[in-house]
């Protein structure tokens, strides 16, 4: 339904207008690694959550090119090659993928995906690979900042009507359950994460019934699970708290009380309305109904409104966590780090004016350094591929830039943080259920201080480089 | 390829949860009226550019459920009835939809979309149409907002990498178009709007070969009639224009130099590197280079560098336009206005303490009123449906709320802004070609004084109400 998407073609045009000058130029056999991160946290954060792995593998391992793309590329673009089109035609993502999986907590400059294959193949991947990573991260990280600032209450995800189209909801949804919420109002999300959606009511519910209370007294005939009355349609305390407070009295005397039972407030002072509702809750004997609140809400208001004393149980958040609203896009960038051509291998960085851009060259990966008392991350080491620590000998470590900055870590043990996801085309990955990723990164704030996982004012997680990464990095620059 | 999407499930649950009490009360029959509309411009300008109807009208039609649909949501939600699984199985869109066509000039609360159908008909297909509709009007407003400070510049949008997804990026880049860039770097709006994609290199590419001159060299044999080098690899003014300029100059002395040529900086101080490109341009008889430019780019940095005296030709904008980085979500509403059951007639609004968000009753269209003389637009004004402006004479329009405040109006000619789209799930309207939407609002502009349509602190155009409308919504709020 609707037009046929081609996310096959959901690239920007000069990934092609490069691999045909790559075709021609006999460069197609180069072999290039490219690492995918991001330069800094967003939301002025100390942290990151990776997420979109999953659709990303279902990208690389789907993505083929059919008869009348070809055709479509060949009338709009005449300096495409045959040669090219016919390599088109057959594209196979044939290389190697090492990622971070997701509800990992990350930091700047980590490689999040790490890929060797050929040229042209790293190349054309590129954008679809960012637009991924950079949505769902961005998402997660969001979700997970709010979850964090409602401590330990429930948080859902209302979002949909003001995503940036139906998938940016669909997958927005995904990352907001694997950054901590516990649902979603998105229906279609069911079929990608296996969660049932939530919701009750809307205003136009209650004014297409004569009276507040008959629309709260017929929903409750139907919903005998579930029932969460919307409140604010004419006025919170004066009528549509008395309105729910009836009814639910009348299902109680009728020994039909859902278990699951409350109201949701949309509009006006939360933090004074729930209080003044808990309190006319617990004098007519409702003490266990729930109170949500929705509007506008994002990691600051939540605490706020928790530093207020606010009454709420459950959080319905929307825009500002579905977009991103403070800071909607991550910045995410795809970056050459070597490339061997006819047999030999060259690192590559690119160089900038400003120190913090010039990417790190080489096959890498990194590590996390754990302290072997408190399980806590102590920081994290950029390095070559090859590179092996000794865990039994102290290791020391120093700032990137500021390289006098040392410190030496003896009590610990480390972990290498990207798995191999993919080799020669094939997966050898299973990504784990969502409620599994988010169990996962549960586990992850664990382990991080609080001073690094807090939301505002973080303090800067060490991300050092090896001895030997920092080396070639800068014979590099020198040359 | 990918996850199969199911976009008639890309709804919030409770637009089922209430359906399915609509089906058990008895209120299927129940015909409503909504509104979809904005409560305020965003980015704090003047004005909206409308866009998304296409997909909207796409989704009306297309939207149907299917049995893996029902036996999901059977599985997931025990509160679903039979009678309603058996409802959404036969779903289809049976109502009416009048709308304003894509790329005109619209204010808030100026209904965008204006729904008739069956009440549950009415309630299932509100997130869709609001989540199609929020994301294409914003990135359309927003793209003419830069497309303003371009001055007559081209703009390219380049955003796909860090859209909210590929669906974003690719509706993003279509909302683009019809508020005036022109072209977007991505490949698969081919397929939707019919233009040929843009773009070169990267740095990747550079940096794949032993030298920038090779890379350039290589790039230009087989690119005979684009040929924008990227310039910033090494460093812009010392290595890239000078290699750029050698290969242009031999291109030239060959007689082979393409008619569109140039030149693409994409970090440092573009004001300045473009002002000295040029001139190392100008010194090499390269006067008809193209000088583009990207880097983070929005509408106050254009105009800036204009103001500056930079000397570029063409705009590449990227993550602040396709995510409308400064306000990524507009917050247009769907909000019930009128009811009919068992024959008699309800009209509806939303009470609340924010007199600017109290709703508008009943079956409403709106018109423009243009100055004959100057063929300027001086108003606009929601009325109801049935009424008629006797052209001949006078106007007398107010203030909403201010209702002192008047204006008459004497040598004056109306508009309809709305035009039919839907009636009886029919589909009576064509969406023009997308180069004659983007064209449509060219002409629109030139209706708007520039206090209106100028992107800072614009004056506040007038959307009044009609004295019928005004008197049915101050009864409504008295009773």
């Amino acid at each position: 339904m609707q037009m046929k998407r081609r996310p096959q073609l959901a690239t920007d045009y000069y990934q092609l207008s490069m691999s045909n000058v790559y075709i021609m130029d006999d460069k197609k056999d180069d072999i290039a690694v490219f690492d995918l991160f991001a330069r800094k946290n967003p939301f002025n954060g100390g942290y990151m959550v990776c997420a979109g792995l999953e659709q990303a593998i279902d990208y690389l391992v789907n993505m083929k090119f059919n008869d009348s793309d070809i055709e479509l590329l060949r009338f709009n673009h005449p300096e495409l090659t045959e040669e090219f089109l016919a390599y088109l035609r057959e594209f196979k993502f044939t290389g190697e993928l090492y990622a971070v999986p997701e509800g990992s907590i990350i930091f700047p400059n980590e490689p999040i995906l790490r890929i060797k294959a050929p040229l042209i193949q790293a190349q054309i991947i590129e954008t679809p690979l960012l637009s991924i990573v950079n949505h769902q991260t961005l998402i997660a990280t969001k979700a997970a900042r709010i979850v964090q600032a409602a401590e330990g209450d429930s948080v859902l995800e209302f979002g949909l009507r003001r995503a940036h189209g139906s998938e940016a909801g669909l997958y927005g949804a995904r990352a907001a359950i694997i950054g901590g919420c516990i649902g979603t109002s998105n229906v279609e999300s069911e079929f990608l994460i296996d969660i049932a959606s939530k919701g009750t009511m809307s205003h136009s519910f209650i004014l297409s019934y004569p009276t507040e209370y008959d629309a709260f007294k017929t929903y409750s005939k139907y919903n005998d699970n579930n029932l969460i009355l919307l409140v604010d349609t004419y006025n919170t305390l004066e009528s549509g708290v008395p309105n729910a407070i009836k009814v639910f009295s009348e299902l109680k005397a009728a020994g039909k009380l859902p278990k699951i039972y409350g109201i949701r407030l949309d509009s006006g002072d939360l933090a004074y309305l729930s209080k003044e509702t808990r309190k006319m809750f617990n004098v007519n004997g409702l003490e266990d109904a729930i109170i949500s609140a929705s509007s506008d809400l994002d990691e600051y208001l939540v605490r706020d409104m928790k530093l207020q004393g606010a009454q709420i149980d459950l959080w319905g958040v929307g825009t500002k966590l579905i977009t991103a609203f403070d800071q909607p896009a991550l910045g995410a960038v795809y970056k050459l780090a070597q490339i061997e051509s006819d047999g030999v291998v060259y690192n590559k960085l690119k160089v900038s004016n400003d120190p913090g851009k010039i990417t790190n060259p080489g096959y890498k990966k990194f590590i996390r350094i754990y302290d072997k008392d408190t399980h806590k991350a102590l920081a994290d080491l950029i390095m070559l591929a090859e590179e092996v620590i000794d865990e039994d000998k102290p290791l020391t470590i120093f700032h990137p830039v500021y390289t006098w900055k040392k410190r030496v870590l003896a009590n610990y043990y480390i972990r290498e943080m990207m798995v191999l996801v993919m080799k020669e085309g094939k997966v050898f990955y299973k990504t784990p259920h969502i409620l599994d990723i988010q169990a996962y990164l549960k586990k992850e704030f664990e382990t991080m201080w609080p001073a690094t996982s807090r939301f505002t004012n973080p303090h800067e997680y060490h991300v050092d480089l090896s001895d030997k990464l920092w080396k070639l990095k800068n014979d590099l620059l020198n040359q």
